[in-house]
């Protein structure tokens, strides 16, 4: 007889248990783009470690030059599949701290119009999440004393920062971390009612540039003309980048992005995706995105160039009139299908090269660069999974795009051979990398059953 | 038989006293534009009127909305001209601070190459330059114990943020001020051999533009390509206010901007301009600016648009893939001939405004608007006082331009019907509005020596 009836009971009852978990492992400060939160990522680590001792998992904080690694490994339990559960406890910056109406770090549950929310920096992204996952585990550990297959986990603490520890460890650690399968748990609902498997994931190149003009600020009425404004010279080099028709300008930009099989456009098409609803949540009206492309297809199989950050002169109250030395900016870019991150970037560099004045110079700062994944569903493992997922929410679960960028789901594929099956329970709304950062209540609760469901599909893999 | 060489020993004998005294003053934070600073532009108020009573001034501080004003009185004696002297005891702000090798605020004398120098925020700009008159005429003072002129002293703390105060008093206290003529020293020598008389002044607009695309910052996995992104909404803007042969696009911009007339071109040729010499002692080599001028032209004679200030998104340590909400630059515009301020404010605000799309929103703050002044040297006091300029420094004073902007020129003009007779020992490497703000010595003691002279030939007007 199985067992997930009881263990779906033991989630209900102890749900309240789960979010006070959850809150514990919030109020941790873990930023990890921000040098003055390390030690709160070493003790968002050390929380995991203790979490998964907890539930008989033997874990170890595995330190690198950035911030710590998590591995914990079940006890092996032969002739069954072996999976790897992949999450990141750090979470972004929370600045503009102003918009946030309350602490960020003082997790809360709050009745909203769309149910009860969890509201706190990393609620969604990742921590409860990944939370879900190990809620899931405990279940079956103390309904049944063990796991329906065989887990090995891995935590990361640079997710948000573009990871530099990872591609090492995973090359250090081949033997230890290469199993079947990876499950990894940052993506979203299609939406509150219907669960997804993210099968296609945008690839992201990461680029920081410093104009230096003068070596020192200057007067704009002393050296007003003649000398050369920075700011000036990169709103021109960005203004560049994006033609009339919103299609990026860097030669060759465009290698490798192929256009959407018809079948996939016809199946995306049927979704009922409402573009006007999706810009009308964040007050917009007018898709800005490149011209011919659904909102969706934009979001999903395109590939774009976005301006992230952008500072030079004077920024404070009032006005100076400033001609300053430097103008910086920070540029990324979503890439899909089969662009070369490495080659976008020389490419994106040369261009700024030849934007310049003889005389001025400018600093490439590298902030990561992953291609696009997009996985094969032969792997019996996807459909027995979204049945999984369709029995939990009564409702078809969908494969599904996905705009962001989970560098992680390339590394394993090119690292340690490593398929990865995407499944998440993050809304549209959930205003991750946003001030109000929330994940819903019923998103974590279901979202652990939902796991539940899944770890006994997975052990019919074997 | 005159009383002049006496003063001007008398200048020479108490020079170091001179010296402290202005130290006292360059202690005193009084920067304008941050409103943290508040009470410190008091402070530097007060000082003066202090400093004005010790040399037998009635004066007082005048509040107002804003900082005050400092308005003082000599005693009247009839029959001599009455002159206006105008200066600014405000700062701008010292940001970046890490540049100064000094505290801005701590002031010092420090040997250079080219001579002894002040090393302070406002050494030059404008306390070291208003201090070379009240030492003037505390010499005159005390050597003779009257003034040559009348004379009325006013001193404002709001010039470097706009001056928002004063006109508004200026128009209230229009019988008090209107005098004969006004001395304003702000400007600078032609180089550090040969003084000049500033006749020409750029005018100066100041606006500010922040655009708001969604409501919240969003995450450009989720949004980026469909949902506008207000920094590159920004740049586009932005980059289209100069076309390619550096000309400012705005419509109807250039009404009002006059050929240089051929004399003065003429005269401005043969001042042997340095343009490598100047571009290359701050690191530049390139003339950047409207092609088909001359750097000295540029500077004087025509209109620029220059971008003082950027900002948005993400600018801290690290990367985050955020996508704006919102947007902003400070953007100034120097001025000449005829130009109008407000009209070219309501063309700028228009071209914005059509860039903007539809569901995007842009608010607008005003920083200042002030017409370019072209002075008549018609006035006799002009060649009396480029007479003394040439005695003082035993090299001929020239008539200049100014690439800089004195808009209280162009009130005492419009408000006071009153013309005003700039002359200033600053130079080009003071560095005023940047770090490392300095004076020359020589400036400072041959300033109040040449002020002392330039009173006694205004009395020869009478």
């Amino acid at each position: 007889m199985s067992s997930l009836p009881a263990v779906l009971e033991h989630i209900d009852a102890h749900r309240d248990d789960a979010i006070n978990r959850l809150f514990e492992f919030l109020k941790i400060k873990s930023i990890s783009t921000d040098s003055a939160f390390a030690q709160d990522c070493i003790s968002a680590a050390d929380w995991l470690v203790a979490e998964l001792a907890d539930i008989g998992i033997k874990a170890s904080r595995r330190d690198t030059p950035g911030h710590p690694m998590v591995v914990g490994h079940s006890d092996t339990i032969s002739g069954r599949p072996h999976v790897l559960f992949y999450g990141h406890y750090d979470v972004q910056p929370v600045d503009p701290l102003e918009l946030w109406h309350r602490d960020p770090f003082d997790p809360a549950i709050e009745e909203t119009d769309s149910g009860a929310v969890i509201r706190a920096r990393g609620a969604a992204d990742d921590k409860g999440q990944l939370m879900t996952f190990i809620e899931a585990c405990r279940a079956w550990k103390q309904t049944t004393g063990e796991l329906p297959v065989n887990i090995t986990f891995l935590f990361e603490g640079e997710e948000e920062s573009g990871s530099p520890s990872l591609v090492p460890f995973l090359q250090g650690n081949k033997e230890e971390l290469a199993v079947d399968l990876a499950l990894v748990c940052d993506t979203g609902m299609w939406n509150a009612q219907t669960p997804a498997i993210c099968t296609m994931l945008r690839g992201l190149l990461g680029e920081e540039i410093t104009i230096t003009a003068a070596d020192k600020d200057l007067h704009s009425g002393m050296f007003g003309g003649p000398a050369a404004n920075p700011v000036r010279i990169l709103t021109k080099i960005l203004a560049g980048l994006h033609d009339n028709e919103g299609r990026i300008t860097i030669p060759d930009f465009y290698d490798g992005v192929d256009p959407l099989p018809a079948q996939i456009k016809t199946q995306w098409d049927s979704l009922g995706f409402d573009e006007a609803e999706f810009l009308g949540a964040v007050d917009l009206a007018v898709n800005a995105g490149e011209h011919g492309y659904s909102a969706l297809e934009q979001l999903w199989s395109r590939p774009t160039c976005e301006f992230n950050g952008i500072e030079g002169g004077y920024t404070g109250e009032g006005f100076k009139t400033v001609l300053p030395s430097k103008a910086n900016a920070k540029v990324s870019f979503r890439l899909v299908g089969n662009q070369n991150p490495l080659t976008i970037r020389e490419n994106f560099r040369a261009y700024v090269q030849q934007c310049l004045p003889t005389d001025c110079t400018v600093e490439f700062e590298d902030h990561g660069a992953s291609p696009a994944t997009t996985m094969s569903i032969a792997n019996a493992a996807f459909e027995n999974s979204r049945t999984a997922l369709t029995d939990e929410w009564n409702n078809d679960a969908v494969y599904a795009g996905c705009g962001g960028s989970i560098p992680v789901v390339g590394y394993f594929n090119e690292i340690l051979n490593m398929e990865s099956l995407l499944i998440g329970f993050g809304l549209d709304d959930d205003q991750i990398h946003s001030p109000n950062e929330k994940y819903s209540v019923q998103s974590f609760h279901k979202g652990a059953r939902s796991w539940a469901r899944v770890l006994e599909k997975l052990a019919e893999n074997g």
